[in-house]
């Protein structure tokens, strides 16, 4: 028996759009972010991939890529579970912060060990920032709630929740779906890959396309994951790259 | 302490435009019915309900119609929990039919017995039926599925959901949007006011509109119900009890 997994990484937000660091500000899809979400969900259908459960972050992006890609694949019906555990990584003091501003302001050196590296976070967000989470009522049951993290935060508080409720959705042989965040699927990527902490560097997930593992009875891949659309995944995967250069 | 409940039928559906019986046939939105909704939320927002978890059926439109109310109001973010004991009344054999046909078909006195009646459902679909649900693997679970359902019937399969899920969430003092169908809200509107069999007949929920109650710790409401916006509410009971008229 082998296990189903699905990885959705949101399509595009309105600061993607405009090249700001995001992390826990909760902005929206673009219409292309949701046209993204609805080809991904077409993906889903043509191949037969079909969710039984979905999990999400708390953030709206990704949950609306949820819900535009389940509708689309005709799932929309099926439970759902959230935790902020699955957000994306805090960028920290970054938040708001427009990306080539900030590598001109601080050098590509600095700029690219915040965006990049394994374990340097950028600095804390003030919890009077306007870009602040300190008041979201969302994370009001979060005990010491990240004010910035590195992709190495994003790991250890993703995978007690991988443990706790993704592991066994898995294991009552369900097709789960993951719909989140860049780094928070980076993080998961490198997990269940077993990339090293220098590797996952070089490591991005495109956006709004489905990436299917198989896995075995350890959770382990039985092959690469797949992207349902290995083309558009491949040129995608250039583009981000290549952001906060332009 | 007093509960807070908010009932919202879903938008207009493509089916409710075209005057189509829909039962559990799994329309979506109409653009209208997605505005209905976005403005649900927006009236959510204004007044401050802010609604801590939500109840759906399994049927797209109430499900999309929670989604787009909650984003507007930014709770996109709550759990969620679903059942097909909030789903609309199944309309037997009807689903599909035309409701001008089938009032000149089989005359006013029939067609409004199975439109209005409390106990007498149309005759059950076939399981043939092009509009049958039998093999839909959303209610693969749900052991003798309805093939044709009364009000009755619907208050009855309704009941034990909102005794086993939705009572404990509101006795935590959470805040509690259900997000469902003309006949699903009625038969709970009329569990809640304690309508007879008799007068629930001309009870109509108009679509779109938050309706709100408040509850004493017998899960009685301390008023009547209100509409969040009380004159589109006014305007819409009447068009619905026109429905099939024109």
């Amino acid at each position: 028996m082998t296990y189903k997994l699905v990885l959705l990484r949101h399509g595009q937000s309105e600061w993607n759009e405009k090249n700001l660091f995001t992390g826990w500000v909760d902005v929206n899809l673009t219409e292309k972010g949701m046209a993204e979400a609805k080809r991904g969900g077409e993906l889903l259908k043509e191949r037969g991939i079909l969710p039984d459960v979905v999990h999400t972050s708390l953030q709206r992006r990704a949950i609306n890529t949820a819900n535009l890609a389940l509708d689309a694949a005709d799932r929309i019906w099926i439970p759902v579970k959230r935790s902020w555990r699955l957000n994306e990584r805090h960028y920290g003091a970054l938040q708001g912060k427009d990306k080539a501003e900030t590598l001109k302001k601080y050098g590509e050196e600095q700029f690219m060990t915040w965006r990049r590296s394994y374990d340097v976070p950028p600095p804390a967000i003030d919890d009077n920032d306007e870009f602040s989470q300190a008041n979201d009522p969302r994370y009001a049951d979060v005990e010491n709630a990240p004010r910035t993290e590195c992709l190495k935060d994003v790991l250890e508080r993703m995978l007690p929740y991988w443990e706790s409720d993704i592991k066994p959705d898995l294991e009552s042989g369900k097709t789960v779906l993951i719909a989140a965040h860049g780094n928070s699927l980076r993080a998961l990527v490198k997990n269940l890959e077993g990339i090293s902490d220098e590797d996952i560097v070089g490591v991005n997930i495109p956006t709004g396309i489905p990436l299917y593992y198989e896995l075995d009875e350890n959770f382990k891949p039985t092959k690469a994951g797949e992207y349902l659309d290995p083309e558009a995944a491949a040129d995608a995967i250039k583009a981000v790259a290549n952001q906060g250069k332009k």
